[in-house]
C-alpha cells in the first residue's frame, strides 16, 4: 500500500460527500478548476509544476483491498460504500497549463471534467501535489533569475517537509533551471542530476584536516570538491594548495572548494586569491549556508568570485512564502455553470481559458481569462492532457520542461523579474463574456425553484 | 521500493563519504547529536516529535536490490561500493528525549552512537523526519495553549508539502493536543481520529442549498455538520433551523454548522442566536478558513461562541516559521570528543545530557546541558531508546505521548506560553564540565600531530 498513490490521501469530507453523492445519484459531469487566488506579497509571478505527478495519481487511482477494508471497518460509512469505492477509477478529462509555464492569480492551471464523485475525491491530493511543486518551482525561478550562469544545486532534503517533499522540491527546482540536487532519490527515481561534496563530520572524523582532504580526494578522485570551513577557511585553502601537487602526481585534480559559513563575499575573494596564487586557478568556489535568492543576488552584484550555490531550506520550504492560496473549485455541474459566493472567496464560474498577449519585444503583455470558446486572440495556455482517464501522449521530458521554463522566464516583463514586489502587477483581464456568465449564474441561483424540497 | 523507507532519501555526499570511509577504514564509533541551534523569533519553546518515525527508519534500514543497482550504474562510485552497501544495517544505539517533551536550543533531542558509516548515512532522513514533526508539533502546541477546551482539527493536507507531510503533520498536531485530523490516511495508518464535514462544492452541486443540507443529513445521519457560508451565512443558518424538525422526525440530529469565511466573530454570534432561537441550542459552531493561533486567541478572547476550529495551512507549513535550525553534528569519534568551529556555527562537543530543574510550583525553572555522567541533579531528559539497532520496548502509544505533551505544556513558565516572543527566554545553562571539554578539544586540535601526512 503505497502512501504516495493512495486515494486515502484525502480529506474525510471527500469520502463523506462521495457517499452522499452515491446515495442521491449526484453523478453527473462536474468541472473543477485549480487556480491560485492571489500572489504572496513576495512574488510577482508563479511557475506551474506538478502536473506530471497529478496525472500519474489520476491514471492509477484505485482503492487497494486494505484501504477498502479500512473504509468498511471505520464505522463512518454505511455498508455497501466500500463496494462503490472498489469500482472507482478516474475516467475524466484533464486540461492543463504545461509545466514550466508562468502564470498569475485567477488563471486556472488545471481543469478536471469528470463524474462528480471522481472529480471530488481527488481534490485534496491534486492541490497537494500541484501546489507544492508550483510553490518550489516559483521560489527556484527567482534564484535562477538573479544568478545567471551560476551552478545552482538544491541542498534542502534535510529540512524539506518529509521525503516526498524532498524529491518533489528537487524536481521543481530542476524544472525552474537549477542544475540539480543533492537528493539521491531524486536522481534514482527521476533522473535529476545529483551533486555532492563532503560534510564537516568527515573532516572532524580525522585528527588532521589535510589528511581528511587527502583521504577524500583519493577515495573520490572524479569529484574533488573540498569543504574548507570546518576550522579556519583561509588556512584550509592553503592546505588544499599544498596538497594539490601530491594529488596531481597521482592524476587527481582538485575540482573546487566549498564555503559553508562566515562572510561569503570576503572569503570568496581571499580564497580565490589563495587558489590562484597556488596554481589552482581552475578550481571553482562553491558556496552554501543559509542562502536564498536575496543573498545570491547581493553576492553576484558584489562581484563575489563564486561559481555555484547550494540552496537548501529557503528553497524547499519556500520560507518567505511557504504556501500559495491554491484552490480547486467547482465551476460547472450537470451542464450548468456554478460559483461560490462566500465573502472574500467568490470565484469565476464555468470552464475557462487563459490567453496570453505579447508586446513588440516578445515579452508577456497581459492575459485574458474568458469562458472556453470565447478566446479573442492571444496564446491559449490550457491544453488537453488527459481524456477518459488516459494521458494524451507520453509524459513530457524534464529537458523539454526546463527549456520551456527558461523561455518563459526570459519573456517576463522586467519589473516582474525583480525580487521585490512590482509596483504594478501583471495585468490579468476578465473578459466580458466571463463577467456576463457570472451575472447569469448569480441571477439563476436567486431564482431557482427549490426542486428537491 | 518504498520511498519513505529508502536509504537513498539522503544527500549524495553521505554516500560519497561512506565510500571514502570504507576505502580508508574510517569505521570506528561515532556519536552524532541532533539539536536545534536557535529558536525562530516567533517561538518560545519547541515540542519534540518524530522519534517514532526515526526509529522505524533506523530499524529497517537496508538497500533494496533496485537501489543497489542504481548505485552501481550511476557511475559515481567505484565497483565494489554497492557490495558494501548491501551489507549495511543500522547496528547502533540511540538515546532520545521522548516525544511530547518541551525542549530548547542547544539541547540534543536525539543521539546516535554507531559505526561512522551508519551514523553518517542516516543524517539527512533523521533530520528530515524529526525536524518536520517537531516543527508542526510546536506550532500546534501554540494553538492548544490559546484555545483550551476547543475541538481543534488539522485541515491542512491540501497545502502540506506532499502526502508524507500531510500525515506526519496530522500526527504531530495530535501529539500536541489536537483532537484529530481531516486526513484519512492519518487515520487509516496511524489510528488518529478523523473528522470531516462537507465542502462548498457539495452545496453548489445542488440547485438549492436546503436540498443540499437535507441530502447530506440523510446520507450521513451520524455526523450532520452543515457548511453554511456558500452564499449567505445567516440565511443558511435559518435554512438549517427550518430543516431540523423534518430531520428530527426521522431521528436525525443536526450536530452543528461550520463557518468558513467572513467575520467569524460577528457571524458566530448571529448564527448562535439563530440556532438557539430555532431550538438548536445543542448544535455546535465549528469555524475554519485561514485560521492560526493568533486568530484563535483573538476569537476566544473576544468571547466568540465557537466550539471548535479547523486549522489548515498555517499549521502544516508552520507558516510563520516554516523551518527550525535543526542540525545533526558529530560530537565524538573513536572515543575522542569533536566539535565544529565554523564561524557562527560552533557546537558543544561530546556526549551530552540535559537536566531539567523545576520551581516551587512544579514549572520548568531552567535546564543544564552537560557531558553525560556529569549530571548535577535535575531530571535527565535523554533516555536510551535503541540498542544495537533494536528498539528498547514497543513504540509508545499516541495516547501516552499526548498525555506527556499536555503535562509538559502545563509546566511551561507563563511567559513562554504567550504567542509573542518572551522578553526573557528560557535559561539553558552550559555546565562547567562541558565548557572544559570544549576547551580541551580546541587545544588538542591545535596541537595534534599531522598523523596522516
Amino acid at each position: 500500500m503505497n502512501l504516495l498513490a493512495s486515494p486515502l490521501v484525502t480529506d474525510l469530507y471527500q469520502l463523506t460527500m462521495l457517499h452522499a453523492y452515491f446515495a442521491h445519484g449526484v453523478g453527473e459531469t462536474a468541472v473543477f478548476e485549480l487556480f491560485v487566488r492571489k500572489l504572496p506579497r513576495e512574488r510577482n509571478f508563479m511557475l506551474a509544476a506538478g502536473l506530471e505527478q497529478a496525472l500519474g495519481f489520476l491514471e492509477h487511482l484505485h482503492f487497494a483491498p486494505e484501504e477498502l477494508e479500512w473504509v468498511e471497518k471505520s464505522g463512518k460509512f454505511p455498508r455497501g460504500f466500500a463496494e462503490h469505492l472498489a469500482q472507482l477509477r478516474f475516467t475524466g478529462d484533464v486540461h492543463a497549463v504545461p509545466e514550466g509555464t508562468v502564470f498569475f492569480p485567477d488563471e486556472p492551471i488545471l481543469r478536471v471534467t469528470a463524474p462528480m464523485p471522481e472529480a471530488q475525491l481527488v481534490e485534496s491530493r491534486l492541490i497537494n501535489l500541484v501546489h507544492f511543486e508550483t510553490l518550489v518551482a516559483t521560489k527556484a525561478a527567482r534564484g535562477v533569475i538573479v544568478a545567471p550562469g551560476k551552478l545552482l544545486v538544491d541542498f534542502g532534503l534535510r529540512r524539506a517537509h518529509g521525503a516526498e517533499a524532498g524529491i518533489l522540491a528537487a524536481r521543481a527546482a530542476y524544472i525552474a533551471g537549477y542544475a540539480g540536487t543533492a537528493t539521491v532519490a531524486a536522481g534514482s527515481r527521476m533522473g535529476i542530476p545529483v551533486f555532492g561534496t563532503m560534510a564537516h563530520s568527515f573532516v572532524e572524523a580525522h585528527d588532521d584536516e589535510a589528511a581528511a582532504f587527502r583521504h577524500f580526494a583519493e577515495a573520490c578522485p572524479q569529484n574533488v570538491v573540498l569543504l574548507i570551513d570546518t576550522y579556519d577557511t583561509e588556512a584550509a585553502a592553503r592546505k588544499v594548495v599544498a596538497l594539490a601537487p601530491l594529488l596531481a602526481s597521482r592524476g587527481i585534480r582538485v575540482k573546487g572548494v566549498r564555503l559553508d559559513s562566515g562572510d561569503l563575499a570576503a572569503l570568496s575573494h581571499s580564497v580565490r586569491r589563495i587558489l590562484d596564487e597556488g596554481a589552482l586557478a581552475e578550481a571553482t568556489i562553491f558556496a552554501s549556508g543559509n542562502l536564498d535568492e536575496y543573498r545570491m543576488r547581493d553576492l553576484v552584484a558584489g562581484g563575489a568570485p563564486i561559481d555555484g550555490f547550494g540552496v537548501g531550506t529557503s528553497l524547499v520550504t519556500s520560507s518567505d512564502a511557504p504556501y500559495l492560496d491554491a484552490v480547486y473549485k467547482l465551476q460547472e455541474y450537470a451542464g450548468k455553470a456554478r460559483r461560490k459566493r462566500s465573502t472574500g472567496k467568490a470565484t469565476w464560474p464555468g470552464r475557462k481559458q487563459v490567453c496570453r498577449h505579447y508586446d513588440g519585444a516578445g515579452r508577456f503583455a497581459h492575459d485574458v481569462v474568458s469562458v472556453e470558446g470565447d478566446e479573442q486572440g492571444g496564446e491559449p495556455l490550457l491544453v488537453p492532457v488527459m481524456r477518459k482517464g488516459r494521458r494524451l501522449g507520453a509524459p513530457e521530458s524534464l529537458a523539454a520542461i526546463r527549456e520551456r521554463s527558461a523561455g518563459q522566464l526570459a519573456k517576463l516583463p522586467e519589473r516582474l523579474r525583480a525580487l521585490e514586489s512590482a509596483a504594478s502587477p501583471y495585468r490579468v483581464e476578465i473578459a466580458p463574456a466571463l463577467r456576463k456568465l457570472a451575472n447569469q449564474v448569480d441571477r439563476a441561483e436567486g431564482e431557482v425553484p427549490a426542486l428537491f424540497r
